[in-house]
């Protein structure tokens, strides 16, 4: 453990973030070509270990269906305009209109209509039909709520999805969700999170969960660290959950839970460096809201922003970058690490001399001495 | 103990800043609903962990009332332009209105002006007679001068507040205040600061101090360090601190000495680290300074600032965010860690599990390996 | 070894840019004139310990012969413009034109018409007629296909780089590089890397190799870390490849293979702390790229810059700061470490005391608390 | 010691700047006006601890004497203008005049000109005609040829001070000083300098000297770190001499060599640190270069910036702040530490209970966790 001694009643542990590491390579190298991408979860294969992060900004249903066309995992918010509008294109026009100052009230007017069970049911019918993995987030406090439409309306895989998500949480509220029976009554596969720590992610795990999401979610929208003093360096954090994984798959006689990064990667290289420590995939919203199909016209939100007394995230500008499929699979016309994300972890893994994304967990890093 | 070799001759103990460190979410969550930020010294209750800096930018007798009314503590600068002025309505005109360039001349020259024992009467009674706590603070160097007239006005709290006050100060007058008598003579409990180390605060403590201002006050709008060489990396200074509460109570047989965290505070992230680093509550001036009613009108300055020959701080700009209850209270319009101060301790409360202040000092906190 | 746990699964050594570090004067003094530069690699002898990176915007033919003039080595890229187009003055005009933002695609376009084996041929048969050492540079999966018309063409050294370069790859191809039997076949000495640790480069020091370049290249221009996420702090780089050198010197009875820092190296200041770590010599880019007669026009890149699918590099302006002898040996008119390169190491040994190259590895240094 | 690994091959001492500390009050207070800023070196007392560096933009003949008169030393540049043109005016306008672009080669040509022996003893008669200590500074390598004048003209003080400087030189010249029986022979204490080390000062006190200079001045003028990658972080340097300064005290039987911080110091912030870190004095550029009376009008240089072949300072533009008198003891009307140095001193003493220099070098320190 890395302690360090705040002052004389206080102690902690040293973290470390993406910009803080870097892979280095120290063996044979690897052609591109004979590298593999590739994850699989519960019965769902992927060509890339990538998920989209349930933002308005990234996933509508066109583009949950679009990355799952391409090989990902698209998610859908449903607690996002998506469900609470007919159709948001207004609503999403005018927050991509509204000037800076403005920004953060106009989603907090756009985000306080009501969610309607209704919409979220057409919309995953919608993108079953597209023949693609079927996954919506909730977030764990409405998850009781909408639950049971969700189910209905039939879903592959279930996000539960909050800042902080833990295995126990105490309400005023005597129905307030039991995370562990929840699942265990559940026939599909949930991830869950966001956790950062060893014991947070250990808990969560026990609760039966199939993945963990890593961290608070938001990346470089978010302002969690700010407004409620708590950060997740996340390089640490990805190790630390990636240790859980190891021991929960002692403790359980074999089960193995997925570790998903989920913040503070907007870069290819970020996302190379979240595998690096530990992770099966990562969770990006930046990353795709820079696409020129992303809903959010080059803006990039998450639901953290929308908060009606307390919001810990801003409308950003990330840009239109290019088409959806340019940014994961290139050809990259730029080396400010925002496109042609899966040949540049390809490339790493060859650089490296791994040949799939669990061998590459195991790559040395370098600690940077500064930044 | 962080010790470090600052060359052959000079070791040092490293300090970590606010920004230095971050909270983290290890276990349960929590409704923040179901979260108490209330806090008590003395007879006196409080519904947050707040007392407004006497600073003349925050802090009117209309604003120390206004605080106390929602639940928190002001508290008037008797050596500044309300004990100056009978109405000082130009003077902060002036100051707001001056250049850059001669800010600090201005502030010199406005508070050249001597102190009116008779204008401390007025501004407390005016106070006392509003029903909130009534609370004034003085200089240690003018205690021994204005201490009657202000007992007399009647105050229920004493705030004894200078850059560095010593339980043992050596003065070439021989009527320089000894603290301990003066507190032992007291009936009103006295606040008196700042101190900045496990030896100072358990000196000041064992005068007899209600509480224990950690640091030297000023946060942005002091230059103490460039001009003195003077600095407290303010989560060191608090957790040592908080290290000589718990030894000050086992050696005085339970005494509690309140631990308030005194400059570098300028968002609510902020207050929630000064609290998780074991401070009992906080002194804010910039937070407050920001508020529509504040006499600043957007400027920040502190004490420090009017120096006549040797000024340690400077007018700053803070912004007029919005009135003094939505900063406290919300709801807040952005996530800069402005605004709903209050909502977003109980929020990192909730988050992390806790739910009251004193539980909070116990929360993991993680230091960053850069900024 | 200054190893830090980055989380509970991971953990990373410390690594150290030339940034971090400085040269530290602790014994007697010299004259600048009692002091060599000189460096002799196999039966080669230079002046100077700078070899010029192969980069069209610093090396072209006339920049070879003018650099080896002056005493240094200078190395033609022949996968550069300078084998694709008989005279590429209209390329090299269209790249120094391009706007920012389509700097990349302007590189991808004019490298994208294939190598042509005559032109290596006649470009480097136009430098031995200078009379000077000649030296071309392959990557290594262009080298089985170039290698002949190489060598047949007369190389004085071979040089094959790129941005990690292993003694084990492994293709899909089974007629990929051997480099062991390549070098063991060939009668000149060849240089090769890049590499950044200890393992990967006492791997490529069993090869035969004369040389290893030291980190990846590209320097300034480079954007390996953001869009691979790999990164090689020089300073430890280079220490950690030299201490390969030792034991490999050990291992084989005496062999001296020479280390060549390659990448980071901006300024005179960086080429002392190159040699300070450990290296031999350093091969240049971006000092070079400054120089009047430099084919760039003041744009710097590298060969990753021009990549098709995924560039790691990009167009970056250094300037021209004067001619090629005066950024090489004075006098300087600037104290920006951009001229006199060659003065400016001399000095340093002189105040450090040290009279050659090879005494001046074990200067001492001090690493900074911070940058 | 803080030992590092660069690498596997090398080691480093991690060193803190001024930057990286700050003085921290543990314990009893004081009134300002009980405390003492004296310093006395040799026969000679001063009011301050304050060295003028002989640098031509703060010191002329008038701002020597007016300095000396003020209770500090100054120190003219007996190779600097007034030694070499009768009257500098039009020099100094050149300089202040020139474009930035310019300044390098304005100040070589303008230093250019060769010294004038007969000037050297006039400007040295003009002090000593004042009544003001005589203190004059040559480079170790014009020592030789001109210390008979600077005897001949009288001097109190001798001040040898080049960017480096060692007890044991290596030349081709077989006339180079030798600084021990240079000292010997003469009847006036010598201060020398720089040095950065421990064992660098150590072998500077065994020669006799009266005070060394610690670092290699120039501070913000000088890029000694870009060009030649040498660099001292000043609180370290100062801590290291001021321990070969209590180290030889014991080996000499009680000879007190001075520590003289020489670098890095622009604030009243950093002369407070120096001390702290084990100076008895120090030496200051930028602080005086903005006084209204010095010659640079606003500019600062040192000799490091007018090299022929190899600068490593340049013009810096630090303003002209107000009246050297108001400078040293105030009173200020700004808190950016450039003002009423001495006050800042006094009371930093003040509010760390200390009363005289030499015992504030055992304040304590904290060290930053990041700047």
């Amino acid at each position: 453990m890395n302690e360090v001694e705040i002052g004389r009643s206080k102690r902690a542990v040293t973290g470390y973030a993406f910009d803080d590491i870097a892979i280095v390579p120290t063996r044979r190298t690897r052609d591109p070509e004979v590298v593999s991408t590739g994850w699989s979860i519960d019965a769902f294969q992927f060509e890339m270990p990538v998920i989209a992060a349930p933002s308005d900004s990234a996933m509508s249903p066109e583009t949950v269906i679009a990355l799952g066309k391409m090989g990902g995992l698209g998610v859908l918010d449903l607690e996002g305009l998506w469900t609470r509008y007919e159709d948001p294109t207004q609503q999403l026009a005018e927050i991509a209109n509204a000037k800076d100052e403005d920004a953060t009230s106009v989603l907090q007017r756009v985000y306080s209509k009501p969610i309607q069970a209704e919409l979220i049911e057409s919309r995953l019918k919608e993108i079953r039909a597209a023949g693609v993995t079927v996954a919506g987030a909730l977030s764990p406090h409405r998850t009781a709520e909408f639950a049971d439409v969700v189910l209905r309306s039939g879903v592959d895989m279930f996000v539960i999805r909050g800042n902080t998500v833990s295995a126990e949480h105490v309400s005023k509220d005597t129905e307030a969700l039991n995370l562990k029976e929840f699942i265990y009554k559940l026939d599909v596969p949930v991830i869950v999170g966001g956790a950062a720590t060893y014991t947070a992610a250990l808990h969560l795990m026990r609760t039966g969960a199939a993945g963990v999401l890593v961290g608070f979610g938001g990346g470089a929208a978010s302002a969690t660290r700010k407004v409620l003093g708590i950060h997740a360096p996340m390089a640490t954090a990805v190790a630390d959950v990636a240790a859980a994984r190891r021991d929960y798959m002692d403790e359980s006689g074999g089960r193995y839970v997925h570790v998903i990064a989920d913040g503070g990667l907007g870069t290819s290289g970020d996302l190379v460096k979240a595998i690096a420590c530990g992770a099966d995939a990562a969770m990006l919203g930046t990353v795709l809201a820079r696409a020129a199909e992303a809903p959010g016209q080059g803006w990039h939100w998450g639901p953290e922003a929308v908060n009606a007394s307390l919001p810990r995230g801003q409308r950003m500008w990330v840009g239109s970058h290019g088409p959806l499929e340019q940014i994961l699979t290139g050809p990259s016309d730029t080396s400010d690490g925002t496109m042609n994300i899966l040949g540049a972890l390809r490339r790493s893994m060859a650089t490296t001399g791994y040949s799939d994304v669990k061998e590459f967990q195991r790559v040395d890093v370098v600690a940077n001495s500064y930044r």
